[in-house]
């Protein structure tokens, strides 16, 4: 989940939906992991809004992004609006939480039943469809065979997508927003977040103690997220070359003498981002859950396009963000020809919006509208 | 100066041109500074290429980027091609190390005459201007009145309008490329790079002994630097999603366990640049001269922009990188325009290319034929 925090308080308060349910479950067996590991027993954490329908099939799955959680009420209200994607007179809505995060579902700072000890740097990699499958046997477990929907912006996109992928007859429909195979730029700019988090003494190789977190790499690596969830133009409208609001003067040397002075208000703007962040995020959850959206290739395994996305029955809507720069609309645009060219039933829209990769979370309404 | 470094070698390796005399010019008195501080008698280091004319009409002053030196025929020699922008036999060609900077001006690395000591966090803020008005000096005492021509990228750019507005009796002809005044955008890359290197408890708060610099905040902010020098095509098509060419694999769990894996390439050509960069930089120099480089803003000090780009007498064209998004092409254009509409004779080119923002120095062939 990435933020659309504007100090400036234009955004009005969202209106929260509480779940109908918040728990956790905790997989049978051990959980075979892509990179060659395994997770004893992993839990994960889900909220679910609505009822399931005694034939089961009216659910839908919704994945959330980095550093989202299971409360999709929460972060993503409006796509609960009356007449909008989902209907909580109709639906009932699953969201589980990636492992990997700290909001509940098995992650590096849970215990290692092999050591008794938090996971640390010992969490191993957890692929998208690791994630995918551990999400299937929870399914699976509420007796849901079917999704009518599944959908998800970012790395929640990927989600929907390789459960497409994987159970093809279970998923009818999937909505993949703002998201393709992470390029050049993107893995960039998930190195220098990684960089910055590494590089706190505080961090300690992954091994710092709860109470004492790497608040200034988290901080600055969210700061590296920041900028590349929004757009320039955005940026240049709510903060152009103003001095900081709380007054400082650029021209001023008010930090360390000449080399740092008073902050731009876009400065202060990702600083109080950063400081937010640390008070909800742990480090390590981030760490793993980038690595997570850096290594999806969701051709890995198959032996082509056509073998992978081939298998896909649901039909598939792909939607990039225009002026979204960690995941151009054209390489959304490109991916969703690619799969339809594979053989899959994929279509593809835009949405216009100055907001960037944050606009499926910072304009509801909008994306709604192009889903309708 | 921005790296055009390639790991792959498909760079030639550029040729050097040697100047014709390379010094120091120590300020005949205090330099008062547009913050209201001054630097008492700094030192200019600079270097000529070819000789001064009997009529001392044929002076061009060459002003380089952010971590650029005095040595222009070594970061820019095919502006020297014969036929080029600049001729070794018909030019005098200056180039003048910023205040702030490591290499061989006054900078923080200096020392102090009040106190003895190296400036450290004490060396004040030198904007473009003061800079600008250094410099002037400088010419003054080698009996250069007029320039036939001044040129610069980035914030060589900013110099060489700085220049036009503040001696216009002394500039003919002034070559801007790929800069505007920074955007909210540009501005907040800077403010990441600044925090990286402030959060490296290495830089003391700038009172770190030459010895013991903040080596891993530089690199960071050098890493951040450098991905906004370059385009997105072009670190898609340089290293894509291929894994880093040293063979490590991002799938496997070779650092600090499972949260971080081995790298992609583009991560790996990062942490070389950042490597590279501390070398040669320092880290104070760098904030020094990011903060000039913040807080230009050719209308400072005049009423409007009439007053200030009207005083103009230099022939101005402004180019604009196609695929550079710290200054993008659209925000040089309109900046030319505002320019021109504000009276100055100032036309406006752009450089079609796939490097970015460093394509002034990635692609100086392609450069020269726009300019010819």
């Amino acid at each position: 989940m990435t933020d659309s925090f504007n100090r400036s308080g234009a955004s009005p308060p969202q209106k929260t939906i509480a779940p109908t349910y918040e728990g956790d479950f905790v997989l049978k067996e051990p959980l075979a992991l892509e990179c060659g590991r395994s997770l004893d027993c992993p839990t994960l954490h889900y909220a679910v809004y609505g009822r399931l329908n005694a034939a089961r099939d009216n659910a839908v799955l919704v994945c959330h992004a980095l550093s989202g959680s299971a409360l999709v009420g929460s972060w993503w209200p409006e796509i609960f609006a009356p007449g909008a994607v989902l209907s909580l007179e109709h639906d009932f809505v699953i969201c589980i939480n990636m492992l990997g995060s700290c909001y509940g579902s098995t992650g590096p700072g849970s215990v290692n039943p092999e050591t008794g000890e938090p996971f640390g740097p010992d969490f191993p990699l957890v692929s998208i469809r690791d994630n995918v499958r551990a999400q299937a046997q929870l399914l699976d477990s509420l007796g849901i065979r079917k999704l009518r929907l599944t959908l998800g912006g970012s790395i929640g996109g990927m989600q929907a997508l390789e459960w497409s992928i994987l159970c093809p007859g279970r998923v009818e429909r999937a909505l993949i927003i703002g998201v393709a195979p992470l390029g050049a730029m993107g893995l960039a700019l998930n190195h220098l977040q990684r960089v910055a988090i590494e590089q706190d003494p505080e961090w300690e190789g992954g091994r710092y103690l709860p109470q004492k977190p790497p608040r200034k790499g988290l901080s600055l690596a969210r700061q590296i997220g920041m900028i590349s969830y929004k757009s320039a133009p955005l940026l240049e409208e709510r903060y152009g070359r103003n001095p900081n609001r709380n007054g400082e003067d650029p021209w001023l040397e008010d930090r360390c003498g000449g080399l740092i002075g008073g902050r731009f208000d876009v400065a202060g703007y990702l600083d109080e981002q950063g400081r937010r962040f640390v008070e909800r995020f742990e480090a390590n959850s981030y760490l793993s859950i980038m690595r997570s959206m850096d290594t999806w290739d969701p051709l890995r395994g198959f032996g082509s396009a056509k073998e992978a996305f081939g298998r896909i029955k649901a039909k598939l809507s792909f939607v990039g963000i225009s002026t979204d720069w960690l995941f151009p609309a054209e390489d959304v645009r490109l991916f969703a020809e690619a799969v339809r060219a594979a053989g899959a039933n994929a279509d593809y829209r835009e949405m216009e919006s100055s907001h960037g990769h944050d606009a499926f979370l910072a304009e509801q309404t909008e994306l709604v509208r192009l889903l309708q």
